[in-house]
């Protein structure tokens, strides 16, 4: 038994087949042509589609960038798919490929599968973070995606730290941790990429400690903030950023106590995701597993 | 059948006989001796219960100020009851009336109350908010009091909005909703009680309109944020500073949506809570019924 989980980005689409033991049998991957609109990038979806489907796979999970509505399969408008208004996806797939099908927010589908096969295995309360190109999350109950009235809970990159801020987001709001501590921004205050700053920081130069410690801060505050309204097991940190590694999970696991209510936040482990590049083609197959 | 609840406040003990159906058959209130210490409020506690206590009587329900752990029963600290320190309160009551006991967070037990009796009716994902002297806040998911790892969750009063203010919590934190707009943070700023402003914000005196317009800022951007966070299905404020009504909510529902992500907020109620003063009890009967 097997499924197929297709991630759908902005710049690329993954797709593979995975077993129930999380294992990814073969994977295609095409760049999303997206800027050409909604008809090319889904027969890109379709044709990478036939390309895996064989016997044994008996669903279809997809993750995209929202907002979309994984209740009813809908995707409603992201920002990264253009043309891609008001699409009923999983319903479409479904008819298509006579299969069941799920759609995804992808930072939610990326939670889920670190809690059934990664970093957050055995954990009841889960809080995923991504830090890259933006911010994403999502909350993990008792093995569930949290989602909310409308399907779009989770949206934990648009929580503002600073409701006052001149650093306006690109969802338009000012003050969002996006805004403030993603890849883009980070490297925007820095000169360099994020990743550059870790070893930097590292080899000890002032203005990367500085920078290092100014996104700690910010991080810190922010996830001091969901201790206190979640109170989760654990922190999942993935994406780009996280690859800083130790220069950046030290400073967040003194900081983010520190900015929390809650007395116990010092036990809440933070930790790296598992598992890596795969994640969105795992997350995307956890949805239909 | 019906049971006790009771909310340990620092300023007094409400205690009511309650049926299934929310009547409260009788009640009791003392003032909290808080400062007297542990042993003489502990003392007043079981005299209500002795009070109260008759045949029908199933069990015993109390609420009172956090830290402490609904999953085991244990106050921990509250700054509100001087001397309560790691008091196994709900095996000493079940063991003293030999009743089964229940001992929850105040603001988690009104959020329950309120979905279960009140504003919060047929909701799944409810955001019960109080302000009044702290900010309180209670996640109510399908009907259950989201705890968290150590039973602490549902802090949002202590959610920061501004990670670098000057304004210091009473938590020791900077920039949380609760040390900008509490009761004791409008009347600072307002220079008259809350509900003043409101009146004096009807009759058009600039100051006070000024005033509630920042306080609305700031509450719907944290209320705008628990959007993208949570999409909960309806949101419930009580508390004193509910009081202002309408020209406060008028604001929150203009501000909130606005504040949030989430393409749906403006259509995610924002309601005062309906039980009023009795919600205390109501709440704490509601963890045993």
């Amino acid at each position: 038994m097997a499924v197929l989980g297709i991630d759908i980005g902005g710049t690329k689409i993954a797709a593979g087949v995975v077993d129930a033991d999380a294992r990814v049998l073969e994977t295609a991957v095409v760049p999303t042509r997206a800027c050409e609109g909604y008809a090319t990038s889904y027969a890109q979806l379709k044709s990478v589609i036939d390309k895996l489907l064989r016997d044994g796979v008996t669903a279809i999970g997809i993750c995209a960038p929202g907002p979309l509505n994984p209740k009813t399969g809908v995707v409603i408008n992201p920002p990264n798919l253009p043309g891609w208004v008001n699409i009923p996806l999983a319903e479409q797939i479904s008819k298509e490929f006579q299969l069941p099908c799920r759609v995804e927010n992808d930072a939610n589908a990326a939670g889920l599968a670190e809690w059934r096969f990664g970093a957050a295995r055995g954990y009841s309360t889960v809080f995923y973070v991504t830090v890259s190109t933006g911010i994403g999350t999502g909350i993990i109950l008792d093995g569930k995606i949290h989602h909310g009235k409308n399907g779009q809970a989770g949206e934990g990159g648009h929580v503002t730290i600073d409701y006052r801020s001149s650093s306006i987001c690109g969802c338009g709001l000012p003050g969002c941790i996006e805004a403030l501590a993603s890849g883009p921004a980070i490297a925007r205050r820095a000169g360099m990429p994020p990743e550059e700053v870790g070893r930097a920081a590292a080899c000890g130069d002032p203005r990367a400690i500085e920078m290092l410690d100014e996104t700690a801060l910010m991080l810190g505050a922010w996830l001091g903030s969901a201790i206190s309204l979640l109170d989760p097991d654990i922190i999942v940190i993935g994406g780009g950023v996280a690859q800083i590694g130790e220069p950046l999970f030290s400073r967040l696991r003194r900081i983010t106590p520190e900015r929390s209510i809650n007395q116990f936040a010092a036990e809440t482990p933070i930790v790296p995701a598992a598992l890596g590049a795969q994640v969105g083609i795992l997350g995307a197959a956890c949805t239909v597993l």
